[in-house]
């Protein structure tokens, strides 16, 4: 674990210590270093050809009033992913500052700070709050467009209508239909501006049979009972004016079986689609390759240039597609699970095909991948912008609240060895892309943050307040902030609950808390764009510090700290000097050694 | 940092736990687990197109007398690396145990488990202690053969024989030949023998004009003035006889610069060896991408396929020549630089050529590359067996034990972040990479360990302890084992004087210290085969535990112990149970809590 007990020394992406990302290779950049600690001799350190290069750094004049000295050195930037370290000599002694901290070894490469050449984020990601809607049971806007009970048959059982306020009942509710369209998004506008939220993602809203929709028949046309293509013209219309984007999501990994494709492919071995898909004869399974062996899911076979250029790089590709009709990016399902022949390979260089196509049709496309487990291979900079942060965010902070994983295991995961894990896999991300981790708490996939709790508010405002704190775009997932909550253990379809719209039902303590700490994420530099260090951890508190330091040296900064005591917990710890605001009450803190409450959450902000 | 303070729980790649290693992809493989701590139920976990399976483990009889109960799973062998791990389940907790050990988190693909499929090490490198060799300094056992002083001009300076007897005084010496040559080796495998060192590594030894031979000539000669290629012939046969082997220096790299082919490369254009090199235009550079840009030693461009059949993969390669003359193995100098293009582009698909073609040539041919910086992204088992182990190994260990690195530079590292460090490395690799891993503490590139620690026999002792006892093969510097030092400061050439050969000059308790450690190493299963956690880290001492358990539940077990106090050092550590032997004296000492004397080095077995 690496706490920072003295933050004596410095070295981040913001600009005052790096001069500008993403500059192409052949270029070089300047970066500096500043310390408190009584250095005789500051080095800089990078890899070329599997060598480490040693260079002197120059010291520099101060910048701005920080306490310290200042160092800078001249990065060459010479390929892709240049890894980079200081090393800072003492009298009796040195260290090298990576971007694990400062040590007295020479860490592994994986620690080292990375340079991304030519890397552009889409940084208005940076500046958004997220809201997941599942579209089915958001808001029904036009009930005319609404499944009827029989109307088709799916599987070998009719579809339902199910009236809005009928509590989820049975496992494997796919049948059943609530009604939600994107009329329904687009009479919703007002009140997500009001709450705060700036960027929607929505699960799945192409013509397909189930109400998940994750099993798509025609990827180019909106699902009629979501209200057709006119319904996405009035959304996206709308969305512009109101200034939300809106994320779509991309099931590139199969296809439902309803596809035109995969129909044409099942007319004979002679179709020219038939090699869109991974053919097979093994006992027991489809004979073609699919999504955990589900035989109306069959898998793409991205082997076949063809299905390249349907799905990503063609002139008329999906995702070139409905980014020229507003879409601001894409969320890849199963992004991991993508590849030729049934299996995985080649994962990365199709991820780097489709985010090459979106860019091109959109420069500030956010493309991020659904990555359920540890994404940390994949994220050099050259497919997604980052993943769902489910890895290293999500999953171990409501473990920690929670006590349980989302299986509902009981844990005693402890604040230490969640600021660990956390802090192990921030670090080895390059800035950009840690700042793209698309965080969530909960999603349409997995419990509810709330349920998962106890419905204890206290305890979910805690978990808000780290991910309105925390490096990477926060998504809430929809209802969470009138208390929508789950009738049972497990997770779909319980998390898949209608949203209430009858406002004496909602929580509104829990939805002034949730617009506020939206708020305080919207006006916070240091949230959006700044470098993570924790603070303090102990069993049942962490805290971290976010910091951006700009060109002049002044740094914005802001401390985060959440607690898993529902009801009063005081936490020692140390802030950095000068005047701290709490972000929600503006009441005035000083800094140094400090007892706060801590329950439900804290950010503060200098 | 993981110390394991309860060795609670155990999987590992021994016969107990992973019934074989290298099993071939499609296959499966038995995996168990024991452990003593209260668990409700035992899951396994495997990673499969980018997912995590989970399975339950079913419970089994226990294996052996140890404490505990014990759960077994099948791990199918599915692709070249599977990565796994486990899951206690506890009334109240649930726990992951990975490579990094038992954590409440699930923590990155990093830390797993891995099985590499088909992949077969070359064991009898785990049961060697290797002796390392610079010719030209360890004996002279034809003086006719001498290299004589005028006798050639090398770049602008005559070549100069140097008495056996004179202190290297100059920077530069590559001049400057002693006279030692292979008849002398031939002559000294008795006095290496009794050493009890059961493999050597000769650095370069082909045709080549300085005295260490990395600008070779003829790649397919012994040096007339090492004993060309006869003396080669003889030293193989009796090394066989004595069960010795011998590794070869390979510098695929670069050439020299009197290189046949590079001669007829500078021929002009039409040359067809002109693509054997990358030629370019660069102001203050060489008219071809070189060694750190040293015109006599031109780098050599696999993007042409007739660069890999001649040095790799050809029926004539300079790698197969060699291994079928006797060889057991390559050292590969420089291996992280080889590459396509003046770069090292497709470094790994070319260790993977080099390496397929020893084996095909030697089954069991050892093939290592020198990696002095962090080398864990080459160590997936498809390239070399293992690296140097420089980053995770000889230099953390040497700056504690020095209190300052390779450069002199003072250090302050402690024993607990110097555990963390060798941890962090240790753990990361499949187990046959880290058991053919090749541990040096000094070479004939970086300081002698001796003189680094002030010339303090303990201090050596402990480092030699710390050499015989960690996980990788082993191998000690000429000379070090009588107490040759250096004159002064720096690196090479002050660490390459000529091996003492008048006895009286030698220090014989040192001798015999090393000695005795080399055949504790040498009878030690636990030390050759065995798994290694960390028992304890202070300040200024560090214990490890090596264990190996046999199919049939029972379990080969050592402590390595080693302090960086010169005096005495009695350190308190929680020994597993029963009774301990001392290696070195045979005393006997009850585990569980003891205070043992670690200033030397010990190492306890059971």
């Amino acid at each position: 674990m690496t706490i920072f007990p003295l933050l004596s020394t410095q070295h981040d992406h913001t600009p005052a210590y790096t001069e500008r990302l993403g500059t192409p290779t052949g270029s070089t950049v300047r970066v500096r270093l500043r310390t408190t600690l009584p250095v005789t001799e500051v080095k800089f350190k990078l890899v070329r050809v599997g060598e480490i290069e040693t260079h002197p750094a120059r010291e520099i004049d101060p910048v701005g009033g920080a306490p310290g000295r200042w160092f800078e050195a001249d990065l060459p930037v010479h390929e892709g992913r240049v890894r980079y370290a200081w090393q800072l000599n003492f009298s009796n002694d040195h260290l090298h500052l990576t971007g694990l901290g400062l040590h007295r070894t020479r860490r592994g490469f994986r620690s080292w700070f990375s340079y991304l050449a030519g890397h552009v984020a889409p940084e208005w990601a940076w500046e958004s709050v997220f809201y997941q809607i599942f579209p089915d049971r958001f808001r029904n806007g036009d009930p005319s467009n609404d499944v009827q009970t029989g109307e088709y048959l799916y599987g070998d059982r009719v579809v339902e209508r199910v009236d809005w306020h009928t509590p989820i009942d049975a496992w494997g509710d796919i049948h059943g239909h609530y009604g939600g369209d994107l009329n329904g998004i687009t009479q919703a506008l007002p009140y997500l501006q009001d709450l705060g939220v700036t960027g929607l993602w929505l699960t799945p809203i192409f013509v397909s049979p189930s109400n998940h929709r994750y099993d798509i028949t025609d990827y180019r046309h909106i699902d009629p009972h979501l209200g057709g293509d006119e319904a996405w013209t009035e959304l996206a219309g709308a969305a512009e004016s109101a200034g939300m984007r809106l994320v779509l999501d991309g099931v590139f990994n199969h296809v439902g079986n309803e596809n035109a494709l995969f129909r044409a492919a099942l007319e004979g071995d002679t179709a020219p689609e038939r090699s869109l898909f991974t053919w097979r004869d093994e006992p027991g399974k489809p004979p073609y390759h699919a999504f955990f062996d589900v035989p109306t899911l069959p898998k793409i076979d991205y082997r076949n240039p063809a299905a390249v250029q349907e799905f990503f790089s063609g002139e008329e590709s999906v995702v070139r597609h409905w980014l020229r009709r507003g879409a601001a990016g894409w969320r890849l399902d199963v992004a991991h699970m993508i590849g030729t022949g049934g299996t995985d390979e080649d994962n990365l260089p199709l991820h780097q095909t489709l985010k090459r196509a979106a860019r091109e049709e959109r420069p500030d496309a956010y493309v991020f991948g659904e990555r359920f487990y540890d994404p940390e291979h994949a994220l050099n900079g050259q497919g997604e912008d980052g993943s769902m942060n489910y890895h290293g965010f999500g999953l171990p902070v409501m473990q920690w609240l929670a006590r349980g994983n989302l299986l509902f295991e009981p844990s005693a995961l402890g604040g230490e060895e969640l600021a660990d894990m956390l802090w192990d896999a921030y670090h080895a991300l390059p800035p950009q892309v840690a700042l793209s981790m698309f965080n969530v708490l909960e999603s349409h996939d997995i419990p509810r943050a709330l349920y998962r709790v106890g419905n204890d508010r206290t305890l979910f405002l805690a978990a808000f307040t780290l991910l309105m704190g925390y490096a990477g775009v926060p998504c809430t997932y929809y209802g969470s902030e009138v208390g929508l909550s789950q009738s049972r253990r497990g997770a779909m379809p319980w998390c898949r609950e209608p949203m209430p719209w009858d406002e004496d039902g909602w929580d509104h303590n829990l939805r002034g808390g949730v617009k506020a700490l939206i708020a305080v994420r919207r006006r916070t530099l240091a949230l959006q764009r700044g470098n993570l260090r924790f603070l303090h951890a102990e069993d049942d508190a962490v805290a971290f510090l976010r910091e951006y330091t700009h060109e002049d040296g002044h740094t914005d900064r802001a401390v985060v700290l959440a607690s898993r005591q529902p009801q009063s917990h005081e936490v020692a710890l140390t802030l950095p000097g000068g005047t701290w605001l709490d972000a929600m009450t503006g009441e005035p803190l000083r800094g140094g050694q400090v007892t706060v409450q801590a329950a439900g959450g804290r950010i503060l902000v200098q």
